[in-house]
This record gives C-alpha cells, structure tokens and sequence, in this order.
C-alpha cells in the first residue's frame, strides 16, 4: 500500500489498514459474535483504543471490514451487457474472480458466517439477492426473473459452501476454467431453459 | 408419541421429549454457541437441573437434539440399489423427503449452522460428504465419484440454504414435484455426464 504520508500522522494508514486486515481475517473466521475489539487490536499488535479511536464501535469495524472491494453492482456490468446467450459463463467467471480473491473474499465469507443470525440471513437476502442477482435476472429480460436467478443462487451458494467456506477437494483446488466449463452449462440452463 | 408408563415416573417420557423438542428448536435457530439449557429448560417449562439429569451437558443434549431421525445410510439405499439411471432423480426425492419433513429438518438445520466453528464445519464436511453421498458415489461405481459427488453436494448444499436456511421465495414454497423436475437433470448431469 503507498500512500502520501505528507500532512498526516506517520504510521497513520498503515496502522489502519492492519486493523482492518485482522479485522477481516477474525471476522472472517469467526463471525461478528464471536469476535472481540480487543483479539483484532491484539492481531494487529496495537491497543484496543486506538481500534476504536480509528473505526468507532465493533459494529462500525464489522462494516468497515465487510466493505466489499468490488461493487457488485458494477462487476455484472459485463454480464448484463452481453444479453442471455452465455450469461450463464460470463456470471460464474465474474463469481469466480471474486470469490478466488483473497481480499474480497474475507469479507464475504463474514457475510456468510452471519447466517446464524437472523440479521445476518437478512444481509445475505438482501445484499447477495436482492441487490446483486435480483436486478441481473431483470435486466436480462427473463421470464420468472425471480425464480430463474433464485435457481442460480441455489447453485453459487452452494459452492461458496463448499470450495470456499468447507474447502472440500477436489472442488476447492479445482482451477477457474474446469469450473466455469462444469457450471456454465447448468447456470444457462437455469437462466433460458425450460421451467417445469 | 404413545408410550408405556407402567413402571416409569408420571410424565418422564413427555418432559424428556418437550426438552428435546425445545432443543431442536432453539439450536437449530440460534446454533450450539447461541443456545444455553437455561434457555432449553425455560423453553421447555421446566427446571435446568431437570435438563442436566435427562441429558447430562449441553454438549450431550446438543447430541441428542442433532440425532437424526432417518438415518441418511438406510434412506440411500434406494438411490444406490437403482444404479446410476435415474440416480439423480432419486437423490432429489430422498432429499426433500428428509428436508421437507419439520423433525428431520430441524436438527439438520443446526447442523449448518454450525458451520460457523471450525468443528461444526469438520462435523458437515464428515456427517453429509464422507459418511453420505461419498458412499454413495462408491457404490454406484461413478468415474471421479469424489469429484462428481462433491459437484451434486455443490447444488444440493445451496437448496439447503436458500430453502429451508433463508428462506428465499420462489425457491422456499416450491412443491417437490417441481423441484425434482428442475434439479434432477442437473444432478443426473453431474453423476454421469461429461466432465471438462
């Protein structure tokens, strides 16, 4: 991380960004409850206080954590743009270079360790369903929007659990490519074919 | 529930199952960490050292709480004895027949979401992959039957979540008729179709 040091605190940013860092790694590991101020500030080797000084209470530091570096919103872009036709491998490419991120996948995962909240299954309807797929499956023009990327979620979800937050092999080794020529088919199956 | 009382104490039977019905209950929405046998015994209208004396350690009740009421070895056996033809389908049924049915359901439920600790992730991985579906994929003499059975625990895993964990609608209030018509070809690819 380089940043202009000129005109702040020396150490400032630095010390911030390793708060956050711990802050994901725990939070990520742990959940929010089973997360303390103080085990991120001993994580980042720095005093409770400053934890606090710099991001405010354990709920603002859960959210400063949970910041997702890429905007959904934004990287479905490319998905949407392209029409139906191969959706189904542009959403599982976009899926997977998010998910095989480290940075963005920390905070996701703390996303999904929060469903055993019933706060934490809202934020994961809210924010995976309704914010992301939701407007993808409108965009797209499809018929039954709402069911056909609820059949697509059933899916990502699914791995999510499995490669990322199980690790179970050979799923959780296997390369992008081999994924995305496995699941594509079935998500476009999902997206254009027939319903029962 | 009937039972016999003669030679037992008054009550004993319906006190030891009001318990394990309120555990059921309270772990499967709020997680082993989350629920404590003062909130069991409260539940359950009775005292926790009533608690204690019926199932020794909140680890034990949690144990007996979890049990499962079909035993998911005896419920494969049909898919199994099928051959892979039409395995697919068969995997959907059994599925929705444990997961649709509240006691079965319930402890399963706990199950997940204790995937928020290391052990309740070691405990998933065991209980439903390797003592599960691994078997499974072994004795209908799969090529790769890790590999193509951690592919249908991939989707079946996600049904779980958005069905019966957040409750996702169209998904949640699918009849099971509709829901094997959609899944089956999937699983059924997965079991015998072509891998990248």
């Amino acid at each position: 991380m380089t940043t202009t040091r000129r005109g702040r605190r020396p150490g400032a940013p630095d010390t911030r960004a390793a708060i956050l860092a711990a802050a994901r790694e725990l939070f990520a590991a742990s959940g929010h409850a089973g997360t303390s101020v103080r085990a991120v500030a001993a994580a980042a080797g720095v005093d409770a206080a400053l934890v606090h000084h710099y991001f405010g209470t354990k709920d603002d530091l859960f959210l400063a954590a949970l910041a997702v570096r890429v905007d959904p919103r934004t990287a479905m872009i490319p998905v949407i743009e392209g029409g139906v036709e191969g959706a189904g491998e542009r959403i599982m490419r976009v899926f997977l270079e998010v998910w095989d991120d480290e940075e963005s996948r920390l905070p996701l995962l703390a996303l999904f360790r929060g469903i055993v909240e019933p706060g934490g299954r809202q934020l994961l309807r809210d924010g995976f369903l309704r914010m992301v797929l939701g407007p993808v499956g409108q965009a797209l023009g499809l018929d039954e929007p709402d069911r056909r990327m609820t059949l697509v979620a059933s899916q990502l979800v699914g791995i999510v659990m499995l490669r990322y937050l199980l690790v179970v092999e050979p799923l959780a080794s296997a390369p992008p490519d081999v994924l995305v020529a496995t699941y594509a088919p079935v998500l476009q199956g999902y997206l254009d074919g027939p319903l029962p």
